[in-house]
């Protein structure tokens, strides 16, 4: 349902090229042509390969004394550099027609030439990068950039987000607002990076999300806000996540789960790139409990099975003491996962094997008869050679082992060769009804927001939040993308007595630093809700790339360093002057610098 | 030559009301409609004018006892609130029809009707905001945001930037590349944002513009980027800027002065707003001297005359010793402006009046003879009435000073009442041939870039470079709509060896800070040049706003502070902790502090 791709697209507008290098076929052959690009490969003065952007075109070099200069120019220029080459486009010879190549039935016989700047020796080879250390290639981001791989990931994610503003600003009326980047600490803002302000001890914070401006849209009549926001968040190290990232951030009033539900699938239905296998819509859904039942996460990756299977009732009729013994307790429970073609066994220690004689190999097998054996068999539909994984204990914590185990599985299974999970394949998935408090790590006897205080509760449950919290579930839901969470968003509390008691009476918070927010909400808020899509992750799935950092023009590294510009960086004294501010060197490193 | 308006979108798509406020007509007469919306006005329990973001319906309130709950929710709901309201759409009864109204032949009769959220007492009307305070307005910003004149600002900015998007992206092959905004303090960088890291000593900054990666970004082959580019810049207060704004980022490989210049007029033809008088391409273009020389300053407002002229040969003949002295200076010169019908004589001092018996009244006339006078009065074109303003000094001084009288003196004329600077016209400019240096202000033997140091000579001028770079013209260019510049860019400096020459002997700068950029040009750098429009000053004199303010959703008062969240904001030590930094408290307060 997708509204045609523009290929209107002109590259030569406002330059002196005729073609880029990717767009010369036979139908060109006679025309007199002028191409840019960087010198890829020449071959003893006769050719050369030129490359830009859409393609490689290959270049025949002059051999006769008149133009004797530009097989100079042409022969003596280094790999990489970048050349300006006007001739005419001719048939290759017969036999000499390249069908890999999509320039490959043509060449251009150059006239005249320049080089516009030469490359000094490359650091790596352009073609060959994925071979090189990442912080070499980060270093020199601008080489790497060069790469196909790089130029098509940034080229796709720039089209998808245009479609997606296509689809949000030209089909549905919603208004890309820009948000203020410079706002003041949340509560509880921790992984907010500062910004030091010219008033004394006052900073600004670089916010995580739009989400208070987003919704002080809503309650100014803006009716449907998106935009492409740029977030931070600072969590010193951690691998694969940025301390800069992308979110598309949508906010809609008058709106219930499933309106935005049905946005978010045309939205990416309508930008999937073509070149993908298609998504189809409705996406399924599934509530909080379920995954964590089914799969041991709230992301399922259900693209293969291996599902968790409750083996509670046949394990109380084994008999075994400590398993009824951990059956005993609360939300005890007694779970499993099947495993085929039994190529994991070996690593784990509570395993069991179905051999090819009927029966069952492990640990266990001292406590199963052989009818009980059978069961369990049946019960979890096991293949010769598949192994079962077990666990006792509370529902929770055997849900997330298994489900961890799972993953570590498939891993296993994937490394000895099976395709569990086809990576051309897209599985989305709603995660719906989560719980909307859980108990702090640090103490379990307070409560936080299980995503953010603006979340409203699960409309059967308004009553459960004056007397039982804990059971309230919540009006968040999550997107899931073939196992990573690519988006989470809920419809939000328009109520500002309902808000403030979330805030004060079940969250302990103090509401001032929010007053402004449940002030708005008094003035006629309507009800809304939103979503945020990480654009980065999204992105980086969609074409596979095994790090954010390759859909990311100039990511950081995993310390949040940027190693090419070498960010950040020390600063004088004077420089902090006008903050007010003075670094407090640690004290090993105040001693060295006294030294 | 711009592509259809989309006229497709659909506003309540995944919502449950039928139509908006601004959409009923005499065609929907008889249909069942579902509306959102703020109450406007409400009459005696009689009917109510609902708002949203398209537009005004009446709507009437039943007054039979079967739905006397609806008559009593809507009339007793304060203004402002949000309600839903369903019912059947009918024409006025006739003569109570409201041309001025696009819904003003119908009225929707309540059948059902849900206060979503009760408006307390309002702090202004919102219909009336332009009288208030901005203080107070910008306190309550989301209230402010329901006025017709900002939600009309805000989406035409979405719908503008939409339209480049299409432009840059879909008809001329852009990639929209994100690129950081964490990174690190350029050279000079005195008005960049801080940014603490959690290494000690460490900041990153907030750059004042996505420059340096736009140019590495070439480097990369990515041939042609734009990006709607979040900017800050640390000025402290200064009126009508903002701490963090917005620009249309743009660069390309491969192009000149010229290409730039073209795409930048189709960009802004193809995102005209509809409702506003067309611009015609190609803008005109004019010379920094000419424009010197002509308007006394490099932004020259077009829309009307009364331009510099130079009456320094007339000057000379006159023999007045203080006239002759001025001129016998290096650079000496004599100056004149003409202003139309005498409002501003009394204000200058040195003025020459034409008055109706044909002579000329000044302070300066005895020095005139008759002869002399008529001279002077062809030279300057005078009507009877005119009032001629007169500097003589040095050249650029001179200009300066009759720049700046002759906008002085056009406020004046506009404040007597007449219209000078139609509102409804836009005289686009290029200025271009700008200086490459000027000498520093605090240290004139001593030169700074222009503009920065990126920017490539004048082809002509680039021997002059190592003999007197002083004389140097830049390829710089600026864009300027109605005496405002709304853009500046250049051709950029591509040859690694003339950026080290421009940046360590001629700038006398530590090159080291840019050493990642100088490495890359010598990479096989392609040529290559951009341009930036600065978003927020463009809107605001498209839709004839007063200030930026008023084109941005939540902008910081001319302090730099968030009225509405109170931002920036104290943070305790701890907070600061983990950044290895703390406040250096000035010493009255640390003394206040301690009492």
């Amino acid at each position: 349902t997708g509204a045609p791709r523009s290929e209107r697209r002109d590259f030569s507008s406002f330059v002196a090229r005729t073609n880029t290098c990717g767009e010369l076929r036979s139908a060109h052959v006679g025309q007199k042509v002028t191409l840019y690009g960087w010198i890829q490969y020449q071959r003893q003065g006769l050719f050369l390969v030129l490359r830009d952007f859409q393609g490689l075109t290959q270049i025949i070099i002059p051999q006769d004394e008149a133009r004797s200069h530009v097989k100079e120019l042409l022969s003596s220029a280094p790999v990489e550099s970048v050349v300006r080459v006007t001739g005419v486009v001719s048939l290759r010879p017969p036999g000499q027609e390249n069908p890999k190549m999509p320039t490959g039935d043509i060449e251009v016989k150059v006239e005249t030439a320049e080089v516009l700047n030469s490359c000094k020796k490359l650091p790596f080879e352009i073609k060959d990068f994925i071979k090189k250390s990442e912080a070499l290639r980060m270093q020199y981001r601008y080489l790497d950039l060069r790469s196909f791989q790089l130029q098509y990931n940034l080229r796709l994610r720039s089209q998808i987000v245009m479609r997606m503003r296509e689809y949000l600003c030209n089909l549905h009326g919603f208004v890309d607002v820009e948000t203020p980047t410079l706002f003041k600490r949340t509560p509880g803002g921790a992984k907010e990076f500062l910004v030091p302000s010219r008033e004394a001890g006052k900073f600004y914070s670089l916010p995580q999300s739009p989400q208070q401006f987003k919704q002080l849209l809503m309650v100014g009549g803006l009716d449907r806000y998106f935009q492409v926001a740029r977030c931070y968040r600072d969590e010193g190290s951690r691998p694969d996540r940025q301390p800069e990232f992308t979110q598309i951030d949508i906010e809609m009033s008058f709106v219930d789960q499933n309106g935005i539900q049905r946005l978010i699938e045309g939205l990416l239905q309508y930008s999937w790139p073509e070149d993908r296998s298609p998504v189809t819509t409705p996406f399924p859904s599934m509530t909080y409990e379920e995954a964590l039942a089914d799969y041991g996460t709230d992301k399922p990756d259900t693209r293969f099975g291996m599902k968790i299977v409750d083996i509670s009732d046949f394990s109380q009729r084994l008999g075994i003491h400590f398993v009824q013994n951990a059956l005993s307790y609360p939300h005890g429970t007694v779970k499993a996962i099947c495993i085929p073609q039994g190529m994991v066994s070996d690593i784990f220690t509570y395993s069991v094997r179905f051999m090819p004689d009927g029966s069952l190999k492990s640990l266990l097998t001292k406590f199963l008869g052989q009818e009980q054996q059978s069961e369990l068999i049946q019960e979890l539909k096991m293949q010769v050679d598949d192994v079962v994984l077990l666990a006792a204990g509370e529902h929770k914590r055997v849900c997330s082992a298994l489900g961890s185990l799972r993953l570590e599985s498939a891993d296993l299974l994937e490394a000895a060769g099976l395709v569990l999970r086809d990576p051309a394949v897209f599985h989305f998935l709603w995660v719906v009804d989560f719980p909307l408090f859980l108990p702090k790590e640090d103490n379990p006897t307070e409560l936080e927001s299980a995503h953010h205080p603006f979340t409203a509760p699960h409309p059967s449950d308004t009553s459960l939040l004056y007397s039982d919290p804990t059971k309230v579930r919540s009006q968040h839901y999550d997107l899931v993308l073939n196992g990573s969470e690519v988006g989470g968003g809920s419809i939000r509390i328009h109520n500002a007595e309902l808000q403030r008691f979330v805030l004060e009476k079940v969250l302990k918070e103090d509401s001032e630093v929010l007053s402004h927010l449940l002030d708005a909400l008094e003035f006629g808020a309507p009800p809304h809700g939103g979503i945020a899509l990480g654009l980065d992750r999204l992105i980086s799935l969609i074409v596979g790339a095994q790090s954010i950092r390759d859909v990311i023009a100039f990511p950081k590294s995993f310390r949040g360093r940027d190693l090419m510009g070498n960010a950040p960086d020390y600063v004088t004294a004077e420089e902090l002057e006008p903050y007010h501010i003075q670094v407090s060197w640690p004290v090993a490193e105040a001693e060295a610098k006294k030294n």
